[in-house]
């Protein structure tokens, strides 16, 4: 099987023009097949604003009117999409900005209301890889905005880990895929204060004691199930590190 | 060679949810393999003024600064076209939604300034319809947005009509093409006065005598210009009808 990064960076990095150049850059230089996966909520909540929308967040997520559907279709599907494209494109690598809508490459379904209503946000149901595969194999790099569609015309907000995950997942039927999520970090750490007590390598093994003795807490904990997950799933590994360090050996290894 | 229909709609129809629907459901109806393309000027004059900036055309042509740039990029390669490919995958289309970026399908270069500068707008350079039509051969049918890029990191604004022309020629190398551009009249009218008195068939001989008599005029002109200029290049025929005239023979045909 040949290899494919699969590389998930947040919004901000690629939303102030200096920090995307240099991620742009970097990404460039990871060898073999890659894809994107980007976020853009603070572009989102800027437009938002400027448009009189307020954005309301609970647990993290983006409570998602049919308004505020309008606005993360335009920012995370055009905007900051179509301006990573450009990017890569002009360092010869021959990107294709999708959102799960596109090909039907990735289909969800409105998210039950329970506690919350979230309104027009999707959970991933099925992911198409094989089309997406075959533009891979050719040298196509994916860029993969946090957007699904239900298939029955409405395009729904997915969270950006999430499509991340489920590409993943779903790639490492055609591909040998690394997993990297980029956060602010160098990596999951011993000692939160410390930013250079980085831990190498977790497995499940680490993780069920690091979690039992304090160490790994907090929003950590559901990244490095999903982490797990992914692996479990035929992921080859999860990396979890800063984008600046993409091609540096600094980070977290998340393996079995 | 196999057949394929593109058609170029405005911005008007793709821009009420019924007119888009009406128009996805005729568009679906075509048979063979299709390509949509789609303007989105209504809704990006919309959104700019919601964001306080100004919507300045000259000759029907958009002033495009930076901040337009923006806007229409969220507008033309965002809101509006994914609400078309979403409306198409709902009726089992395997639609993909392009800018000129996505691929490198389609190049161009900021216009020079001349009497008029136009900002941050593309004159069409290079089209690589290679990869598209492999695409189209798996029955993928692309949506194009009124959008390209110089290939060096900037998107830039271009008008609808010349995409689909652009696509078209460059398309007609894989496929027996017919373009048709759909407007608000049911076609190339003998009296603009009557809205029945379409003109079945122009031909270049034709085209020169209604254009001596005065038959012919005003911006119907460049309009036919670019037709045969598209059927000189190897398009097979262009056809001008109403949106919602898709399915029926009511239109001009331009022919050699």
């Amino acid at each position: 099987m040949e290899k494919l990064t699969l590389i998930k960076v947040g919004g901000k990095i690629v939303e102030e023009p200096q920090s995307l150049k240099q991620l742009l850059s970097d990404f460039s230089k990871i060898e073999g097949h890659k894809v994107l996966v980007h976020g853009g909520g603070r572009s989102a909540t800027a437009i938002a604003a400027k448009l009189g929308i307020e954005s309301k967040m609970v647990n993290g997520r983006r409570i998602t009117d049919e308004e505020t559907l309008k606005v993360v279709t335009m920012v995370y599907g055009g905007l900051v999409n179509k301006q990573i494209v450009a990017g890569l494109q002009a360092l010869e690598l021959n990107a294709l900005g999708l959102t799960g809508a596109d090909l039907n490459y990735m289909r969800s379904e409105k998210r039950p209301v329970a506690e919350v209503d979230y309104g027009f946000v999707g959970d991933v149901k099925e992911v198409n890889a094989g089309i997406l595969a075959d533009l891979i194999a050719k040298d196509v790099v994916p860029v993969l905005a946090p957007l699904t569609h239900d298939k029955e015309g409405n395009m729904l907000n997915t969270n950006a880990d999430t499509i991340a995950g489920e590409a993943a997942k779903a790639l490492s039927h055609f591909f040998e895929v690394t997993l990297m999520y980029c956060f602010e970090k160098k990596g999951v750490l011993m000692d939160e204060n410390d930013d250079e007590s980085v831990i190498s390598e977790i497995t499940p093994q680490l993780f069920e004691k690091y979690v039992a003795e304090g160490i790994i807490s907090g929003g950590m904990i559901p990244k490095l199930e999903n982490s797990f997950e992914a692996i479990n799933s035929g992921v080859k590994q999860v990396v979890i590190t800063r984008a600046d360090l993409l091609n540096s050996d600094t980070g977290t290894i998340i393996k079995l």
